[in-house]
């Protein structure tokens, strides 16, 4: 169990860096083909297909740095969820100019068949830092 | 597995029904005592005291008329996770005028000692409908 949750912190440390870096693809290989993103006003981002269009789009244009605050992890067999507190700041890569973010998340997360733990729903209530 | 899940889903049901009729006790014995509840734009709300003093300040002057349109429940051992689409009216009872709000929750559930479901986080994302 301790191993899985270091694994699912190992996982997300991974997100942030590899965001950080433009690296889409490490990125995806993190989340289940699947996964629902939620957030309030919008309805669900269902697939891991809209987020790669999504984050590509906005990585033509900008960078993004990251990080998590994680509250807690519970795992449950081949379930698990991690609460954290979230921070992100967009930066316009044309003139440096930056928007953050912070706020709470709540993600689920699988085991898969080869023993990673990919996300398959994420919660984010980012507002206005 | 599917008697915990219908379990988690009448548990739902009777949340709703119980916060539309203003028993406020039944809802929070749906709840653990350190349930903590994520919005966005708000530091975390943490344990049952908190919620029982926000919903009784508001029942006082606004009834709830709320229901979940249940898109999944997934139990896995004492652990759960349920997605749903919530829709939440409240009604001010000195005029009935109403606010509706709608939005995304993502919840977890402990299976208690006692063989009971109850919400330990919640994240909500609703937003003006």
């Amino acid at each position: 169990m301790l191993q899985d949750e270091q694994s699912i912190r190992d996982m997300i440390a991974l997100w942030h860096s590899a965001t950080a870096r433009g690296d889409v693809d490490t990125v995806l290989a993190l989340m289940d083909e699947n996964a629902v993103f939620l957030v309030a006003g919008q309805p669900p981002m269902r697939g891991r297909g809209s987020f790669e269009r999504g984050l590509r789009g906005l990585l033509k244009t900008h960078r993004i740095e990251s990080s998590s605050d994680i509250q807690e992890v519970e795992v449950s067999g081949p379930l698990a969820y991690c609460w954290s507190q979230l921070t992100v700041k967009v930066v316009t890569l044309a003139d440096n100019s930056a928007t953050t973010r912070q706020g709470s998340a709540l993600s689920i997360l699988h085991k898969q068949s080869d023993g990673r733990w990919r996300l398959v729903r994420d919660a984010n209530m980012l507002a206005a830092a």
